[in-house]
């Protein structure tokens, strides 16, 4: 009664209402001619968020599940792949290709910093058996952003596939597939794009189709090529989550009135938000330079533990935040700001920080937070992403 | 995209998504014992909310329509009332009362004053021939909250019932009938019952049913003995609002799971936060001391007029409030706080108020206003209201 509940978790987000009552229309068979025009329609608005030349697939999985299918899909059982490892999501490419036969080359980066693309040339010109590069644009677990328009500018002009793991990123910063040569990028449904889970996106390169056909289906259930078949006619080889995929024609549609600038203009601003917020409490930001648009991690100091702040935040605030990862998990606090909220939610979120911090016995400095906050959002409002993004 | 709609107008205010859910549910039949058996929680949860010795009845009409219809079932034409008249719905009283051909006696109070319980023992002293008493708890317009139990000790002891428009109260602070003494209490479904409009709850104290009895039926829609007879029995004299009364009684449930006590607390906390923020904006507050607690009124400043304030809050902020009524509609913005919001979502319209107060021209003080308010929110929140309230 006292406080509203607000998600700043990376993932499930707040949902608009929009969307939730689009999802709670009435079920609809995905054998029809209906679901075929819902499935174009969804199909033509995925082209443009992704910029891409070909289907984009969905999948009734988690993003993990997007994951597994690209590496199945484009690398074969003992072929050489580097991956940027510089986080929790880093490592599961790793796991991932380990698990199917793949040889993961590491290219380890500390958490918290993001890949450096002249790194990736050097373990790409140092080992030619390499043919495909795994990355994350946004490591949900550090909030690190990669470069990867400048990673891809290493890969495209060469025999090597960029795969790039955009559940954190896909509308929340740009990440056009064909402007910048991406080879594969794909994205989960709880993020940017603002629906439950349950829904995974993956789009193909032509040179990585092109690849992709030549090589033997290594999944039942997450056959690539079969399913771009049925995307092309409408349909999906499996039942889809007919619910999750109106839910998405919904949230197309309101990227589509707004504008993707627009989308992308105001997770700029958030994240000037969240960090002009924790800078002006002295707290310590994890990422100091290239951070994410859709979540910001903040380092807490010796003898603070998220786990009785997050407690807090929820109890007294409202607010649920997320802990770190692994290594970090009592030590860091994550805010996420992807989905559907805006900057007066961020307020409650940074007043839950620090009156939970303070409750846990932290000092944070003092007065005006909020104030420069919301001075750091009007102007990157205002002014916009650095361009070219 | 940028910004969620808030509504900080005093009524209709934002609803939970739990009462919304409630009404959206298949439609029933009022005439099963479904529908009585709902009536009959209903009725077990405003009595208590009432604090009332009878049923409640509900009404499907606005909180207007009970105003009517307590005039003409409590008096008979020719008959004296005293009508304390403060704002726009004190005048709305008289205007129902010449309408039905009751002498009101009008009882002038400065807009943005309350009314002083002497002042009324005054004018029954005055002429003995006045038999009621029709006041406001809080005055919508104005952000008063008139001293009702102080009224209240004046009237109990004299034949003379105190009919109460608890419109912008029941709900927002304790307005107890038995306990006060008061003789009729109303209200709409559109304000701290945080339902859609259309349904007001009217109930009256022992001798104002005693008299209700004694005088002939003036309305046949407003006809308070029948409905209370269809009432008892589960039911109502004409089709009822139904999904309001579901959607009542889950917010009747809301409140039995928080408390009454926390209800009032809250809206108690919320009063200090905005009128700590107007405060530390350096702005006026029109009432400065009798203030409502669920809608607080700022007097603008010469040159500073509502409408393109207004306009640009919802404009940029996402924030509608409202502007002020009849003499004050440009001089004025009521901040509603009544209904489904909480203390994030007041910053938005503080933050809302001090930019499109600077953008239409004003100069308002400086830092530290968020950071001020959510201080008396929590101080306010943790000590609770003054007892007795």
């Amino acid at each position: 009664m006292l406080t509203k509940t607000r998600l700043f978790t990376p993932g499930p987000t707040l949902l608009p209402e929009q969307i939730r009552l689009a999802m709670a229309r009435d079920m609809i068979h995905h054998r029809t001619a209906a679901f075929a025009a819902l499935m174009r329609e969804v199909q033509a608005g995925l082209r443009l968020l992704f910029d891409s030349e070909d289907v984009v697939l969905p999948l009734a999985s988690s993003g993990t599940g997007a994951m597994a299918a690209a590496a199945c899909a484009l690398f074969s059982p003992g072929e050489k792949v580097l991956v940027v490892e510089g986080g929790k999501f880093g490592e599961r490419w790793t796991q991932i290709c380990r698990a199917h036969g793949l040889l993961p080359v590491v290219l380890p980066v500390p958490w918290g910093e993001a890949v450096s693309p002249a790194a990736v040339a050097g373990a790409l010109d140092q080992d030619p058996g390499i043919s495909g590069v795994l990355i994350q644009h946004a490591e949900t677990s550090t909030g690190v952003q990669h470069p990867v328009e400048a990673v891809a500018a290493v890969t495209r002009s060469r025999p090597v596939l960029l795969v790039v793991d955009g559940v954190s990123a896909v509308s929340i910063t740009p990440c056009p597939m064909t402007r910048w040569g991406l080879d594969c990028l794909l994205t989960g449904s709880q993020k940017g794009l603002m629906l439950p889970p349950g829904l995974a996106l993956i789009a193909l390169s032509p040179r990585a189709w092109a690849r992709a056909e030549t090589l033997p289906a290594r999944n039942f259930y997450f056959n690539l090529c079969a399913e771009r078949k049925y995307c092309l006619g409408g349909q999906s080889a499996f039942t889809p989550p007919v619910s999750l995929i109106v839910g998405l024609a919904e949230s197309l549609r309101l990227f589509g009135e707004a504008g993707l600038a627009t989308v992308y203009r105001k997770q700029w601003a958030l994240t000037a938000l969240v960090r002009g917020g924790v800078k002006a409490l002295g707290l310590d930001l994890f990422v100091k330079e290239h951070f994410a648009w859709g979540v910001t991690s903040i380092l807490l100091p010796e003898g603070i533990s998220s786990g009785p702040l997050l407690a807090r935040a929820a109890e007294r605030y409202g607010v649920i935040m997320a802990a770190g990862q692994d290594a970090f998990k009592e030590r860091m606090v994550r805010i996420g700001h992807m989905g559907w909220l805006d900057y007066a939610d961020l307020l409650a979120a940074l007043h839950a920080l620090a009156g939970s911090f303070r409750f846990c016995g932290g000092y944070c400095g003092g007065r005006n937070y909020l104030e420069q906050a919301l001075d750091a959002y009007w102007t990157a409002l205002d002014e916009g992403p650095p361009l070219p993004v």
